[in-house]
Formats: structure tokens, sequence, C-alpha cells
């Protein structure tokens, strides 16, 4: 659809081209497909179900490629496929990109050192067999190992976005807790903000996002203040009773910066 | 090597009968892998590279297998090969299972409601296509996202590993945080020995581990003592400089209770 070698930049335009800020998420659980696809299958042939599961996806990309901005992937799904849930989705992110799709791997991936660059290149990297266009990616083992992320996904003009405070109930359990005044969701925004004011483009977007919920509506304004470079993937739209006044604080004034994830709604209506 | 339906239990068998509590990381990070593998091979033909791979932890798994209490693919290192790296990966487990070795996989994994049911499903479930006997965790989208993962490892006598203190340098930026008292990585080690505890088996520990730092020596003893029911996974071993003496406090007084990863002093040895 376009061609930016900036990831922060592509969703820009992508969002304002298509004047869609829907992130359509492919969360292909076998038990929730159609009949009409299950049909026939035996759960334990994993190359039928794969397939199964392609095709289903073909159909979904088919329906939302004119009215999404981006689509996301939910990578526990075909992992649970095995490896040939695995080729599925190579399949499906190729797909998706002749489709003029950029794709957001859904994988809340972290690791340390030469294991964080190991993801980063597995799923961002030139030579990624996947060749994602962004991934979400986890903070929990700290700030340092972020960076091999942050250093592929700028050095291929890809994306990651960062779990910042995510919409279950459980999530107060860590992400809520304030330290000298500062909660650690907050603590972590702004990791994320440093990262994507360095690498913002010409939309004032960096290459760093945020996931947060809108399971919480009063803390989006908060984020949006909080990371004025950085895309916010807001979760929890439809399924969990989350309106779209619920997001409006996540959009800045010329309704960029947020992109809201809806999968239940499109997918299983 | 032992057919108890409990991972604590098959744990504590396999390190007490090898008098060994060496965990064994299978890293085959294809740039670090012996010139005699990858001599004649082009890193573009996935197909080739993942075969090498396989071979490679084949020759690494009929070496350890006498020695090792359990081995620990790690999960970014087969996805990075692509979908042909999820089958070499596929592979590596079931020839881990003939040499009598349970396997841990490092994939650190986690997401919330169903799909971490999802992910829990996909490594250790009854159909998982992969098998794995445990796999590790990560806490911080909250304590409510560990369940679907204990009640998948508790179903099939298999474990998790729960990330609790990690041993880069920048664990600290989260982990080590106080509030009211305790550290961030304590209040989760709450969280695991409760999981550990309710799972218990005849060893006296649980279907729930802790990973935790080796590089903080001081932390362990204050650890053993904090998860008495709980399997340590010890990193940091040899590559980080750090001892026998060590890891010593991570152990109970029959030497069970930890395991010690040992991945670049044995692989690339």
């Amino acid at each position: 659809m376009n061609q930016s070698n900036h990831f922060g930049d592509r969703l820009a335009t992508a969002v304002s081209s298509k004047r869609s800020a829907v992130c359509v998420g492919l969360d292909p659980r076998w038990q929730s497909l159609p009949e009409a696809i299950r049909s026939g299958i035996d759960i334990a042939n994993r190359a039928a179900v794969a397939k199964a599961t392609e095709c289903y996806c073909r159909c979904v990309l088919d329906a939302v490629a004119d009215s999404a901005a981006i689509v996301k992937p939910q990578a526990a799904f075909f992992e649970q496929l095995g490896p040939e849930g695995m080729h599925c989705l190579e399949e499906v992110i190729q797909y998706s990109h002749t489709k003029g799709l950029d794709v957001l791997l859904d994988g809340k991936r972290g690791d340390i050192g030469s294991t964080a660059e190991g993801y980063a290149d597995a799923y961002l990297g030139v030579q990624s067999a996947w060749g994602c266009d962004a991934l979400t990616v986890n903070p929990y083992l700290g700030d340092d190992t972020l960076e091999p992320f942050v250093k592929t996904a700028n050095e291929r003009g890809a994306g990651i976005f960062v779990l910042v405070k995510t919409s279950n109930p459980g999530s107060g359990f860590m992400q809520d807790l304030v330290f000298e005044g500062k909660s650690l969701y907050h603590r972590v925004s702004q990791v994320v903000q440093k990262h994507s004011s360095d690498s913002r483009g010409q939309s004032g977007y960096g290459n760093v996002g945020a996931v947060v919920g809108a399971t919480y509506p009063q803390q989006l304004a908060e984020m949006r203040a909080a990371m004025p470079n950085v895309w916010l993937l807001i979760h929890g739209y439809v399924a969990q009773g989350v309106t779209a006044e619920d997001v409006a604080d996540g959009f800045d004034t010329k309704g960029l910066g947020a992109i809201v994830n809806s999968s239940p709604g499109i997918i299983f209506a």
C-alpha cells in the first residue's frame, strides 16, 4: 500500500488513507472457527487443520483488506497447531502483504541479550522467514532487553509494541504497583516514549509502540500525554464491552496515534 | 527414564538417580555452531539449515543424555529458522524423549485468558504437537495469566518455570523495585510458591518452578527459603562467571530443589 521504510510513518499513512484505526486480530482458535471450515477435519490431522486455518485467515483478510489499518495474528493459535501451524502463519503473513496490509505479530516475546536478538531476528530481521512488520514484546526482563528489538526494528523499518498496561483483571498485580509516586506501567511507558522519540519519523510517531488496555479508559488520556511519539495499540474493544467513546482519548488531534484491536467483533460476528 | 505423572517428582528422580542437577541448554544459534556443521550450507536454504541444526542437537543429546537432569531448548533459536526450525524443534524434543530426557522449552510465553490457554495447550497440552515436559512463563501480565499454564501443567503432569529474578544487568529495572517492603520478584515468588505447594508431590516439590539468576548469589538463599516447594532453575552458570559455590544456596539439604543451566559451558566447549 505504501513503501515508507519507517513503521511509524507507514502506519500513519495507512490510518489516514483508509480512515480506519482498526487493527484486525487474527485469532484462529480451532474450536471457535465456523463449523463450515472445521467440518470433516480430524483435529489430529495437523496438516489438514493448518490448511483449513489458512483458508479461514485468507477469507478474513479478503474481507477486511480495505478497512483494516493493520492486521494482528495471534501467535499462540498458530503455535497450537504445531510446526504446520507455523508454516500456516508464514503463508498468512505473505498473503497479508499481497493485500497491502502490514502485519503485527502478537507474540509477546521477551528474553535477554543474544536470545532477544534471536527473537528480533526471527520475526523482524532482514532474513526473517516470517517477515513481520511489527511484534509485541514483553518488558519484564528489563529495559536492556528491549534494545535488541528496538535496534532490529529501526534497521528494518519495522516496529515493536511493548506491553505497558494490559486489559485483563489481574494486570494490576504488577503493572499498577506504585514506586516513588509512579506506577510500574508508567515507568515502562517512559522507556517506550524515549525509544519512539529517538526513532520518530515525519508523522511524529516512532517505531516503538505501546500495548494498552481500553478497560481502563481513564488511563488512556494519561498515556496519550505521557507518550506523545508512541503508537498505542488499544486492547479490549467490543469483546470486553468497551465503546468507541472509551478509546477516543487514545488519539491525537489529527485522529492518529492509536490503533484499536478488534478481533471477536469482526471475526466471529 | 521414569514415568511419574508429576513433573516435580520426575525431576527429583532424575536429579537423584543421575547425581546431576545440570539443565543442559540447547541454544543452537546458527552462527555459533561448529564450522564442520555449517560448512557448505547456504543460510538462505532454510530446510538445510534446520536439518543441520537438528543433527547438531542430536549430537549434543547423545553426549549429555547420561549426565543431564533435563534439557532446555531455547525457542528463539529454532523460531529464527522459520517453520522449518519449528519442525526441527519437534524432532529434537522427540529425540530427547527417546534418550529418557525431559524437555523444558525456554519460550518465556505469557498472555491473557484464552490466549494463555492456547500457549499452554500448544506446548504442554495432551494434544500438543511439541509435547514438552515444561515451559518457561513470563508473569508481567498478572497472576491470573499464570493460571491456564498451571492448570494444563497439573492436568498433564508437566511443569512451568515462572520468571522470578533474571540474571541480566537490567533485571533490576522492574524486578527489584520494592513495594511495602517487598521486592517485585519476591511478590512473584509468593504466587509461584502457592501454586507449587498446591501441586507438590512425594518429593515435596510441585509442578511450578522459578527462574532465578545466579548472578545475585545472595538472593538464592532468600529465594530457597521463600519457595520451599519450588524447583529453581538457576541461570548464569559458567558463561557469566558464576561458580558452583555461588549456586549452593539454591539446593535443599538433600541436594534437590535446583537445576543449574549450563549452555555455553557444555555446548561450545
